[in-house]
Parts: structure tokens; C-alpha cells; sequence
């Protein structure tokens, strides 16, 4: 099976004067080789121009165009943009900022989706439309709403049912007093209704709760929502959405389980932002910088489901505001898509077809510029079409090195709560993804590949076949942890695997609380070290030892008990603590990092893990800027992706002694 | 006809304790060779201390004793702060923020003059003033308000007058739908009932709309009380306003066309930033930093009716908040009164005569300091006064050898959606007119001198009209433009003008869409080139050629079809595109710059442009720190102003081989 | 007697599964000297876990406890935290944000204390705990609220009440209106409720009003408690708060003298920020980074009362949110208790004894950490505790070579009005700090020590006895000052004093006016120096002369009238102003400073005007980084602190010839 191809597409944007583009767009596509375009899912005010009153057919020509064509389609349900008269009607259905002032409607994702009366609107469009194509021949799965969870609903509704939950989860205040530490600050409650709001609240066990209820929110409007369009679907067609993964309100884990495929957006910045000799920062909160940053994209979309996945949206061209063009190098379209197909991707969708000529997205730029003419970027898309044309990575699973756990409660736990500081002195809401990053950046920059298992996953699979898939496994930040699964960690080690435990790791319980107990807390004992004191770092600080680099942002006053001391600080106090300690534990080994490790130590760590990588087999001796990414098909053939990240040509030698030429910004495949 | 030279003078703050200041300030003031004092503006609450109770005698021993030492008087209508008894009575008159609140009451120009309520009460003491003092000898003219347009009102009334306008314009829905694409993100309306409102608004069609209506009803208040003025006032007295051009909610071309003259108030910082050795930011968004910047803000000023203007307020000493007291190096309150005037003043009025002992502007400083003693600033002051005194610059007109074109709604379109960002990322507001100055202060410092024209004044000239007139045109990031406008510029270069063309002209329509043609549109099949790619810069690009200096912020993927290439990019990937082209086109030619330019790149653009500027004729050889203006007087008579912008003394070399010494600071006149 | 020594104490913090906490705590404190704890402050809810039903019985146990090892008990009064019923029942009492909303309640002090809802359950909750405990042997002393004075309360009632005492104080509206300048921008009111809100208010003379009232609701309201708790407590117990300085809503000086003891909470940065060859910004507004900053938290506190002083809270190991984690390098703990005890210290309270579970304050270090195991910083508190035990300084009082006088009206008015900038040019409410600071660091730098004076306390005192008992004096940045509060300067050094006038001394009134006389007013004469301009500065100026260094921030255009110049500024226009001129007057003598000076000018300044320092007599030739602080006891003896904050050995020798060895972060003790 071949990997899809394709883009949103929105013939219903195009100025009514573009006569006949419709068929010069799908022209267009063919000749690029798409196989794929998604539509409909922006505008409910054209599916139901007023209250009740459907316009359905406008799609057919799109779907029977595509159709000749052999260009499949996924159809969105068009709930995340509510039509003016919707709003007009109901402005409770806004969502509520903490303040309890309602979001100014004017954009999209203004409502809060767990109101009934946006429900009532939201089930009456979704069947009509859907009712009306699901028999069209063209239509091979569905998207409903759209990278679903950007807001946190404050409305009294929503707030309502967070109290209700809380009560049939504690059962009455008192264990909610105890558990959550209410006798502090005065904030113990008498009764329900007492509960505080969470504009003022400054308790991390509350906020915790919070996240996860309103993560809880996402995931039931989506299958909801789910449930709703199978009720019509054909067999064989797929219901999925498009996550976004840095959303404060979601849950990819849950929401993907209520699917029947993961999917989502991977967006990155180009330009020198992919070059391995540079090393900028982000443009934005929902984009990556950098090679890792692109390759971990796809490893957190394949984590969600741990199977392969479905790229609905990731750059055409420049994709951002008008202040923030960056269109790719050439040649880097390629390595994007071949870079998330190397790591699970079954299907390649960019945002957008054409470029907007108004509306707030004017300056994402699509495939084909304002102008409607092909150019220079169209060329590169269809040269990628043309080639995924013959390639058949049936079965594929892509290779795996090193496994890293995630966990979304550590995450949000540790944005209210952050370990490290920005470079101003600020509270670092990034700093669960700062921590994970470096370790993650290690393995590709060590050129080894990386698996990403949610905690959760990790737990299902059971501490003896987690150390046989896995037989590393990095465990940094896992702040929030209930007592089973920091021992199924330890237990991980003593059947056999290298457990890595990153900083916080081992330190808060599932309520997000300090545990009472001598830190690393179940982990210390096996792991042959415990901490009782801590510092954050303005500046890195030197490690030297049998691993070399720079400590970062936080150290822990490790204190050996039974361990080796593999790395240590160079600094007056913090050098009485070993970086990096090791001891054998069972069957295996916990190695201890105190510190978030630079990119030079979090990839000496690595290569001191995982000595023999996997891409070694076939370039025993590369190194960035040159990437290989693999995976093995059903039939058992390894397919082989190299990327040279950089402007030089650079030859490298197969391990069979042959080179390979790799011009500058370059992916070459091998099949086995 | 000697230039008007004086200050805003406030009797009435002066402490009841300073017993006689009156005749000190005014002897004092008649010493300095003063010939004109504004007066009255601030005051509603002193002219009607109660609602419908005036007391309009306390203003007459100043305009008695100013006419006594013939001084004459600009009268200010005093709307522009509203007293505490009328926004007790009437709250409804506070302008709203975006989200509804209202503006608190406290500081100045806090309503929305566009509310009946409001309009009732100013016109009654606006009345009760004029009517007062009409017939007094002394004054010579009217400011009505001050420096309108500081609010975008987001009042209920201003709001419910902006959809009727729109139902005016676009007729129905369906059209406003079509026009403004609110097909996008489901933005459909079926009834003008549903427009929402600013806060939320996203769109830049929306935008544009909301600025120009607010910027009509600042054009309107003011022409309503010029109109009310101008029914009291003798013949030969003037009405103006005093503009300050960085409001967001004021169209300096359509205010000054409803009145008798421009005048506006140019303020810039002294010290360092007047030093033509050094390159310092500006302080606040109201003044300007650098030497380019003074002289542009005098070109701006004569630009909005195309002559001389009257200088209201400017720097008398330091002027901003506590913390930036910036008083001027001995000599620049000379270099700066001569330099407006050498752009076109025939007023300088000073704001204010003495520095105030409380209120918000206590450190905004006079030119007597709070001991209301004559001191350093004072002794500055008067020479120049003295100086001016033998000054006749009848029929002034100041030269041009490079004009520039000006678009309003281009800056406001930019302004919600900027092609360049700031040093951090973000999307820089001040994006049309980084580009814009780019280029003027490319001309003042290849040692020329520029005319700004408006963009619909250009078009009235008539492209044969402007040809000859203006035979170099520079036209920058006109992005709001309708075909008509675009097709000027090309038959201007037809007609025999060097048109120069510079990022994001001819990319949007007179609705700031992107136009869906082939960039830039119209323009481009002219000027020999054409792109469909665009990319902003992090840091600045090397340009070599015949040009040499470097891109900043935006790089234009120029293709060239028919065209000269003037200078290139030194990059991988832009070295591809050429910066500058340049091909003849019927009698004339145009050239395409495809980047900002930095200032080194700029001046070198303008040197090239104009091998031989007008002041070629007078000090052939000059170079900043030395520059030079000039102006023709009626009897044709040239006028020349020599300055020095820096600390040294620097001698020139006359054309005709005599030696002019500058000292530091200097100021030098010649009248051929 | 000895000086107290002990830490804040939550045992109802412990979660429940702790049993036998309390003794194991208790045991622990006493075996690290303990001596004191502070109990019972925080948990209204648990006092009255429903409104009106009190549970006081809990804490019995710990003062038993307490008082069967010999550890005294300071008890709190639970106000600062309102319970949750009590806000739900009595919204009203959210303290209101300038625009009017409530402040949300989920943290602690978000009410209006002055509002007679929250007074009426306060006095009841108060009278309860203090009734039930007062004749509890273990009872020394009360603390009433905690750091009050975090807040402006712009609730309706507290601004009703705020404009009778304008009325009040000022009779009628024509004074009000005089007496601010409210001519200006049309301010004048007809009647008393015309005046405006704080909101939007602009006018310094009414900020200052506000804010000088705000001060007294918070002296009122710890004077009411105080009142309430007395009629409970035995005679020797004594009623204080804990002030935290830097409040905006409290006057310290107006506030100790409400109580009996001043006590306050004095944090600071710590690991390099104590580093004497370093030089860090602060890590937030409420801690000071630095030597100088670490002994200034110490001579405020003892200026309050001129006395010494209860330390009831600081750092006792890394003391903020979760993302800034300092603690302290070994010995820096023992370093700023005697720091602290050196300046007069009679108490040194840790806060707290252990590190939370949950809650806000998480990861704010105590003496134990998370783990309740005692650690590292327990070893260091128990050494210094058994140090403690045998330190009697009876008596003592800390020697002064410098005495600086404060002004918290000066600070507010600053505050509202900054002559300062920050690096980024915005206006830097800590003016009146900086330039106080600079002086202050000045004394510490150069080896001398400080005394800090209320300008009320020095009125109080007179210009004989002020010369005296301080025969250096500085004044600094008194911007609010009457005539009389200047004539007290002046006098001073005709009586003898060496006075020291710094920037804005002189220049304000008591209405933060500018005043309308040669500056500085009624010193400006006596001094021989007057100017009629000044500079802020963008980058440091050289001085040179006899003092050398730099100057920052602002420039007086000082001008020579009858004084010798001793410093000079390397610049072309402000070289020709003296930076620091010195003259006889009477029996003494005034310097004049017209800058900020930078830390080796500061440093400078003060060698220059006390050549001899209290502790040159032990040990004459020391040097940062050590420092020697001294005073005397009752008996006449003196006590003598040594500190090297620094890294290295560092060996001393004493005028006696013998040398004392400090060990890195050490402190050293002589008893005469």
C-alpha cells in the first residue's frame, strides 16, 4: 500500500471570478501525484447558511472531480468554526476565560464544545453533512472538528460538572481536604459549593484536576463526535481528527483511542531551522526547530496509538503570520515528508492547496502561491508525488533505539509548576518539554532512533515485555506517578532493561504532591543514590568524566549509596554530586542523570547506551549532518531513509564499502 | 512674510502664589522675539466650571497683554479634555476598549467624540468661547481639539454607525460575503445583525474597514468644529487642528483638507539621537530619533496639503515622562527650528512656555524651568527668536529631488498584518513604516531632499503631471491599492519618470487582499520581473553589485523576465534573485528593490537614482555630519540651511571655493 | 539574654499518614537550639471550619509540646487567609482591582481588610483563638495578620471613605483644586463627588494621596488587632506583625509604632548572590541579591522603631516557587543569621520548619525537607543554634559611621513619577531604591556601617542632636519634603553635620509638586550650588577628580554658586557641571552629589567622608570580600561579626597584630 498524498483543499475559498479552477486545481493535484485531499470542515456557515437551513450540494463537484480523478477524500465535520447567526443567537456558548469574560468571537474555536446548546447545533450540522456523502465513492474517512482542545472552558457549566466530578471522585470534602492539602493557606471547604474558582487558584493538586477534567472534556466531545459519524459511515471508512499536540486541553493518548487512526500536524520551521550546523530557537509554540524537533513530531504522533499514523496538515510552503515567511530550502520539502514516512507516517497532507487571498491565514502559503500558478514549490511537491507513487512500505514499523516515556499529566503538572526558568528568570512552562527534548535530541543526534511510549503504555505492556521490546528506556520528568508505576520502572531494571531516570522523576505522587520520602523516591534504593537538596542553574556548568558536556537548568544533590560515578560537575559545591551515576539492578541497570544534560551530554549518554545503533548497519560511520532513519516492512525488508541537513553534498560510505552521494539537502531511499 | 514663533502658554497653571507672572511671562516672551502664543485648549473645566455655567473672562488680561506687546494668539477649543462634572453625568460618553469597558476617566482625551452627549456639550462651550473672543485683535486664528484620533472607539452607537455604513457601501450581505471572503472560517453572514465585533476580529478585510470608518469619524468631529468655529470667525483668521501623525484613528490628508492650513506637532529626541555619528532607537512611539527623522517628520507635515504648515508644539526642552528628561546639546533647539522651517514651517511654537509644578506632564519641559526663572533653554530660545526676526521667507518652497509616496490605509493594513517582524519575532507594527523610512532617510543621507506625497494625491496629479514634476518616485510597500493606483504608477513611468518599486507594492487590492495575479501585480510585466515566493530575514543578507549594503527583514524571490540586475544577495539560496533591477519603460524606467534596504544600501540606492541633488550647487562636496536644505522663495531667490549634526567643527567647501566653518551644533543660513 | 532562635511551625501541615510527627519535629528543633516557634497564622479554615463553629483544640498539643522542651511559642492571628465560606458568603470583601473586579480568590490576602464584613469575622475568629491560648505558658508574644499591605483596595467603600478624608483634610473643593493643580487638563471639580477614580487617575498629587491613605488602612487595621489581642494578653507578652518591606501598602515606621517590637521577614538571594566578587541582579521584588542588600533588610528593619528587631521569617533554604531553587552554599546560612543579629536581630525565625507536600508553596525550602528527614541544612541550623546558646548581647546596639535617611512618601511619589529608567527605557518604579541603594552599598563596600533614619524620625529627633549622634548624614532622593522637613537639613549641618544631598532631594513638596524655586529649594543656597536642568543618562559617564567612578541613571545641571568641585564628568556638554561639590556651612558642611553614582564612586564617596570606620579599630586594613560588622552591649563591651562571602580562605590581621583565619563562607565572632 502506498502512502497517501495530498492537501486540504478549499475550492469554496476561491474568488467567485476564478472561473473553471476547480478543474485546473484537480488537473494540478493529478499531475502531482496526490491521492488525497480533505475537505468541508471549515465552513458551517455555508453548510447551513442560516438556523436550520442546509446547503449541502456545493461539495459534490469537489468530490466527484476528486473522484475522476482517483483522488480520495476525507471529509471534516465543520464544528470548529460555529457560523455567525450560531453565535448570535447563543453567546453563552463562548468559551469563558479564566475571568469569566467570554472569548470575542471573530476567529474560530471560540466556543466551549461541552455546552449543550452548542452540542444541539454541532449534532444537527454533523448529520446533515455527513448523511449526505457518506455513500460518495470518493470519501475514504472522516475528520471530525479540528486540532481540538486550544482553550480551557471557565464557563459555569463546565465548572459545575468539575465540582460534580470532584465529588464522585472523593466522595465528600473531607478526603478532598486531605488529599489535596486544603488545610493550607485556609482553603479548606465545608461543602461543595464552597469550592473556589479557578481564576484565583493557586494549588497545584487543583490545577491538576483541572487539566485533566478539561482534557477529559476534548476527549468526549471527540468521540462524541466520532460516535455520531460512524452511525453513517461505510465500512472501511476511518474516523480520526487532527491533534495538535502542543493543545493545553488534550489528551492524545485518550483522544486517539476513541479514533480509528491517530492524525495529526506536524508543523516545523525551515529554512536554516533544518540545518544541522545551526541550532536556532522556535518561531512558535506550535511549530518544532530543528531536525530532532521534526523527527520528534512523528514519534509523539506514533506514540499516541503506537501504530502509524496519518499527517493531515504540515507546511506547504511558509506557514505562519504575514510577519514570518521562511518558504523552505530546496530540497527540504522532501526531507520532511520522507522524514515523517520514515518514522510512521502512512499518509502526507499538506495545509493548503492554494494560498489564501483574504482572511487570517493570507500568508499560510499553500502549494500553489496567491497568483494560482504553479511554481517553484509546486515542482517539489509533485516531484515527492511522482516518487511515492512506487514506493510500497506495507506493514512498515519504524526502527527503534531507545524508548522514552512520556506523560501528559507530568507535563501540564510541571507547567504550573515548572522545575526550570526562562532566560529572563520566569517560570518555564516548557520545561517538561525542555527536559524530554534533551533526551530525545540525544538519540537523533546520535544517530539512533527514538520510540516514545506514554507512561500509561509503558504500564499495559508490563515491566517484563517492556525490558524485552525496549531494552533502554529514558524516564526523564515523570513528575506526576502513582506508586505502581514508579515500581514498574524498578521492576523494568530488574528484568533486564537500562532504565535512564531523568531529573523529578520519582519526586510527586498522582496528586502532583512532594512525596514524603527520601527522593528518588521507590527508584532511589535500586538506582544506588538520593537526593535531599536541589539548585537551579543560571548558567551551564561543565560535566567531565566518562561522559562530557554541560549541565543545564537543574542539578540534583545526588549522594551515592551503591552506584558508580560515570560524569561529574566541575564547580565548587555542585562538584561534591556526581552527574551521572550507574548500578546494575537485577537483570539490568539504572543509570541516574542529576541534570537536564546539554546536547552534547544528552548525546554522549546515548552513545553510551546504545553503542550499536541500528542505521549503523548500513553507515557504520555517520554523523549529523547526515540523518538514517529505518523500518522494517511485513515482509520483513528494511527500508532505509538518509538525509544530508545541510547546504554541502557530502559522500558516505555504505558498511559494504560502496559511497553514497548526498547533495545538499538531500533523502535518498534504499529498499532492502 | 516672517515665520510665527512662539509657545503654548498656560497663564492659568500658573500657582495663585506667582503674583505678576503674567507680565514677567509676557515681557520675557516679547524679549525672545515671540510672536504668537496658543492658549486656552486644556481648560473646560476653568471655562465651565458647572454644567452650563461659564466663566470666559479669565482668559482676557492674557490675550490684552500678549496684543499689548504684539504677540498674537492661536484659540483653542478645549474638547479634547472633558471636565469631571460632565463624565459624572454622562459615563456613556468614555470611549470603549475593545472588549467593552470603558476608559477611566483621569488623564485627557478619554471619550468618544463621536457620542451625541458629548457633541451636545462641546458644541455649547465651544460656542460660549469663540463667540467670547472672536472679535479680540489678537487672534489670529483657531486649533479646534488637539491631536485627534488617539482612541479607536468601541462604543455601542460607533458601532451600530459602522455596520450602517457597511450595509451603505456593500448594499447587501451577500456582496459584503463575496468581498471580504467570509466564506473563510465560516464567517458567512445572512443578516448585518450578525457582523460581530472588532475584538474578536481576525480578519484583515474587517480590519482595514473599522480603521477607516474611525478614522472618518475623527475627520468628521474635526470638521464639524471647524465649521462651528468658522461661523464666529473673522475673515483672514485660520481653523486648524494640531496633528499628531502617529494616531491610529487620524487620516492626516483628509483632516488637513477640512481646514485652512496644517499644523501639526513634531516632536524628536535631542542629545545622542541628533547625532548623525551615531544610530540610537527611538525613545516613545511620538517622536523620532535620528536627523532623517526630523526632516520626515517636517516632509510629512507638508505632505498633507502639499504646503507650508504650521509647527503647533515641539520640543522646548526634555519632553516625555520623569524618567526621560533629555534637555538638548547647546545648538540643536536652533538646528531643529531650522530644519522644519527649511521643510516647509512658517510657525514654531513651542510647547510650552513654562514647565509645569503638578500634573501629568510635570517633567514635560518648558522653556522656563519649574523655578520659573529664564535660564540655558530660555537664552537658546531667544536667539533664535531674534534671528527669525529678520527672517523673510515669503513664499517658500522647499525643494525636492526625490519624492515618496504615502498610503494611510497601507499602514493601517500593515499595522494588523506586518511583513516584518520586530528583534524578537513578533509581528512589528511599525512595519510600513520601517520601510517607508528606510527610504527617506536613504535621501536625506545621500545628502538629498525629499517631497512625500499621498498616494491620492499622486493620482489627482496625473501621471504626465507627476512625471514632470517628480521625475524620481519611490514607491514602498504601497500594499492597499486599486488597479487604478497601480496603473498611475506604471503610466508615470511611461510619461518619463524612474518609478521605484519596493516590497509589497502591488500585492494587495483597495480591500488589503492578496490580488490573485502574478507579483507584483501590473507593475510587474513592466518592470521586468515578476516572483511567487517571498521570505523574511532573521539577520541582514549581504548585497554587492553596482549597489552594495545589505537586505533586512524580507526578501523578495525576484525573477527576472526583462530587466538589468543592479546588485545581488551573497546566500546559498537568495544569491539566486537579484536585489535591485531596473529596465526603461516607455519614456522612463523602473526599477524593483526587493528588500528593505538597510541604510547603507538605501543611500546608495538614492545616489544612483540622483547622481545630482540641489544642493550640489551650493557645497558640492558635503557629507553627513553636514547637511543641507533648501527652498525658493517667491521672488525665486534661493534659500540655504547648512547644518552640522555632530560635536566637531567642520569647515565646507562652497561650490564657488569659499570656506563656511559650522561649529558644533551649528546652524548656518544663506540667502542667495 | 539570648537572641532567640527558631522557625515558622505548620504541624497541621503534616499529612495525616505522619504519625508521631509533631514529637520527632519537636525533638529535632530542640536538639538544633531551638528556642521559639511561630504557630497558627495561616489556617482560618481550620479555626473555624464553618462560619461561626470553632475547632481551637488542635493546637493545645504543640505548645504543650513546645513548652515541655523550653521552646517558646509566638501565636498568630489567622486574618491574612479568609476561609472559603466566609468568601462565598461575603463576596464583597475581594479586595477590587483599579478597574473594579474583584481579585479572585484561591491564594491568600485578597481581601479589603478595611471592609466591615471581613473586620466583623475577623475580631470574632481573633478573639476566639487569642482567648483560648493567651494563658498558655509557652505564649511570649503575638504576630497579628502576616505581611499585610500587599494590595491598593480600590473597593467602593475604601474610595467613599477616601474622599471624605480629602474633605476632611482639605475643607473644600477650591483648596483641592488649588492644591493639585487640577486647572490642568480640565480636572477642577465642582463637588466632592466628582472627584475621579484611581483607575484612570494621572496626577502625581492625587497618587500620592491614594497611596498615603492606602499605607493608613493598613496601620489602622494592625492597630485594631493589636487593640483586640492586648485585651487578652498577659502582661510581658508582646503584639507585633511581620512586615515585608517592600508592601506598597504600608508605611513601616507608622506601622511598628502600633506595636511593640518591630518584626519582619527579611529574604534574600543566596549561593552567588552572596558572593562578594559578584555582582546579580535580584531574583524578585521581595528579596534583595547581594551583601549590601542582605545588611539594608537589617538596618530598615531597625530603623522602623530605632530599635532592635524580630527576624520572623527568612530564608532557611532555597525560599520561592518551584522554577528558582537556591540553597544556600555551606556556611552562607550561619553568614546572614549573624548578619542579620549584627544589625540588630533579637530573633532569627527560619521559615519554615518543613517543606510542604502540596500547595503553593511547595517547593519554599524549610529546615527539613520533603522527605522530613533531617538533611544537610538541618546540620547547619542546629550548629548555629548551638552557637546561639552561648551569645548573651544584651543590650546591644549597632554601631553607625553613615547615617541615610528614608522617605516612604519620597518612595511612592517615585514610584508614580520615576527620575529612572530601566535598561529598556521604560519608567523603573525602584527610582527611589536605586539611588537610596547606591548610597547604602556605598557604605557596606567601603567597610563602614549604616544607620537608616525615617525623615519623620529625624525631625523628631532635631538638627542639634541629628549632628551629634550622626555626624555624617545622607539624604538622598527626599523628593517629598516640606519646607520644614528641608530647614531640618540645612540646620543639621549648621549644627555641625556633614550633610550629603543626592539627586530630587529638593525638589518636591509635600504634595509631590515640583517646587517653584531654584533647585534644590532652601539647600540649593547653603550648599553653593544650584541647577536649572538635569539628564537622565542611557550608559554610565565617567568621573574623575579626587572621587572616582561613575556616574548613572541622572545628571544634575549643577551649577557652582560658592562650592568646591571634587569630581568631574568626562563628557562634551556634561563636563562642564561638577558631579560632586562640598562646602562649609556653620558649624558643618553639605556635599552635593548630581548623580547616581556607580558602585566604586558610591564606594568613593564614603572613604572620602569617614576616613575612620568603627571597625578599622580591629581590623584596619580589610577588604571585601570581608566585612566587619560591630556594636556594643550593655555592659560597654563590643561585639565584633566577621564574614568572608566568598569561596576562599581569606586570613585577616588585627591592629593588634594577630591574624584570624576565615574559612570560605566563613563567620567569625569576637567578644570584647
Amino acid at each position: 500500500m502506498t502512502v497517501l498524498y495530498g492537501a486540504a483543499y478549499y475550492a469554496e475559498y476561491h474568488r467567485p471570478e476564478q472561473a473553471g479552477q476547480l478543474d485546473r486545481d484537480l488537473d494540478l493535484m493529478q499531475q502531482a501525484g496526490f491521492t488525497v485531499i480533505r475537505v468541508g470542515e471549515s465552513v458551517w456557515s455555508t453548510w447551513e447558511p442560516r438556523d436550520g437551513e442546509f446547503d449541502l450540494d456545493w461539495l459534490l463537484p469537489v468530490l466527484d472531480g476528486a473522484h475522476q480523478r482517483g483522488i480520495k477524500v476525507i471529509l471534516g465535520t465543520p464544528t470548529y468554526a460555529v457560523p455567525p447567526w450560531l453565535q448570535q443567537a447563543y453567546p453563552e456558548i463562548a468559551a469563558d476565560k479564566p475571568d469569566g469574560r467570554p472569548v470575542a468571537w471573530g476567529g474560530r474555536q471560540e466556543v466551549d464544545y461541552s455546552h449543550p446548546a452548542f452540542r444541539f447545533h454541532a449534532e444537527r450540522v454533523i448529520r446533515a453533512v455527513i448523511a449526505r456523502y457518506a455513500e460518495h465513492p470518493a470519501v475514504i474517512g472522516y475528520q471530525v472538528d479540528n486540532e481540538p482542545g486550544l482553550l480551557l472552558f471557565h464557563n459555569h457549566g463546565a465548572f459545575t460538572r468539575f465540582v460534580r466530578r470532584l465529588k464522585q471522585q472523593y466522595g465528600d470534602v473531607e478526603t478532598l481536604n486531605r488529599e489535596w492539602g486544603l488545610t493550607y493557606w485556609s482553603h479548606r471547604i465545608a461543602d461543595w459549593s464552597e469550592l473556589w474558582r479557578p481564576e484565583g487558584n493557586t494549588l497545584p493538586q487543583y490545577d491538576l484536576a483541572w487539566r485533566r477534567y478539561q482534557a477529559d472534556l476534548t476527549t468526549e466531545f471527540i468521540a462524541w463526535q466520532a460516535d455520531l459519524v460512524r452511525s453513517y459511515a461505510r465500512p472501511g471508512q476511518f474516523v480520526t481528527t487532527c491533534i495538535s499536540y502542543p493543545r493545553p486541553a488534550a489528551d492524545d493518548h485518550a483522544l486517539a483511542n476513541t479514533l480509528d487512526v491517530t492524525a495529526g500536524n506536524p508543523y516545523y520551521a525551515m529554512q536554516d531551522h533544518l540545518d544541522a550546523t545551526q541550532d536556532l530557537p522556535t518561531l512558535s509554540g506550535w511549530t518544532t526547530s530543528g531536525i530532532a524537533g521534526l523527527f520528534r513530531q512523528a514519534d509523539r504522533l506514533y506514540s499516541s496509538r503506537q501504530e502509524r499514523f496519518l499527517v493531515t496538515e504540515t507546511n506547504a510552503q511558509s506557514i505562519d503570520g504575514s510577519w514570518n515567511n521562511r518558504p523552505p530550502w530546496p530540497g527540504q520539502l522532501r526531507q520532511a515528508a520522507f522524514a515523517l514516512i520514515s518514522r510512521g507516517a502512512s499518509m502526507i497532507e499538506y495545509w493548503h492547496w492554494h494560498t489564501l487571498p483574504y482572511g487570517t491565514e493570507t500568508y499560510w502559503g499553500g502549494v500553489i502561491p496567491h497568483s494560482l500558478q504553479p511554481g517553484r514549490i509546486y515542482r517539489e511537491v509533485a516531484e515527492i508525488g511522482n516518487q511515492l507513487k512506487d514506493l510500497d512500505l506495507d506493514g512498515f514499523e519504524p526502527d527503534t533505539d531507545v524508548a522514552l516515556l512520556w506523560s501528559n499529566p507530568s507535563n501540564w503538572a510541571l507547567q504550573f509548576f515548572p522545575p526550570l526558568a526562562t532566560s529572563d528568570g520566569k517560570p518555564d512552562p516548557a520545561s517538561y518539554e525542555r527536559i524530554f527534548d534533551a533526551y530525545h535530541r540525544g538519540v537523533i543526534d546520535a544517530g539512533a532512533q527514538a520510540r516514545i511510549l506514554h507512561l500509561t503504555q509503558a504500564t499495559e505492556l508490563g515491566a517484563q515485555a517492556l525490558a524485552e521490546k525496549h531494552p533502554v528506556l529514558i524516564a526523564p520528568a515523570l513528575y506526576v506517578a502513582d506508586d505502581a508505576e514508579l515500581e514498574l520502572l524498578r521492576d523494568y531494571a530488574a528484568a533486564g532493561g537500562h532504565l535512564v531516570l531523568g531529573i523529578r522523576t520519582g519526586y510527586g505522587d498522582e496528586e502532583a504532591r512532594a512525596r514524603i520520602a527520601v527522593a528518588p523516591a521507590i527508584l532511589g534504593e535500586p538506582a544506588g543514590v538520593h537526593y535531599d537538596e536541589y539548585s537551579n542553574l543560571s548558567a551551564p556548568i561543565e560535566v567531565s568524566g566518562d561522559l562530557t558536556g554541560a549541565a543545564t537548568g537543574w542539578i540534583d544533590g545526588l549522594i551515592v549509596d551503591d552506584a558508580e560515578t560515570v560524569a561529574r560537575y566541575t564547580h565548587p559545591r555542585f562538584g561534591e554530586f556526581p552527574a551521572v551515576t550507574t548500578t546494575s539492578h537485577g537483570a539490568g541497570r539504572i543509570t541516574t542523570v542529576g541534570t537536564v544534560p546539554d546536547n552534547q551530554l544528552a548525546t554522549a549518554i546515548v552513545h553510551w547506551l546504545v553503542p550499536d545503533k541500528t542505521a549503523d548497519e548500513l553507515l557504520p560511520e555517520r554523523s549529523l549532518p547526515v540523518t538514517v532513519s529505518s523500518g522494517t516492512l511485513k515482509d520483513g525488508r528494511r527500508a532505509w531513509f538518509l538525509f544530508n541537513w545541510s547546504w554541502d553534498e557530502i559522500s558516505v560510505k555504505r558498511a559494504t564499502g560502496e559511497s553514497i552521494t548526498l547533495p545538499s539537502w538531500g533523502t535518498h531511499l534504499l529498499l532492502e
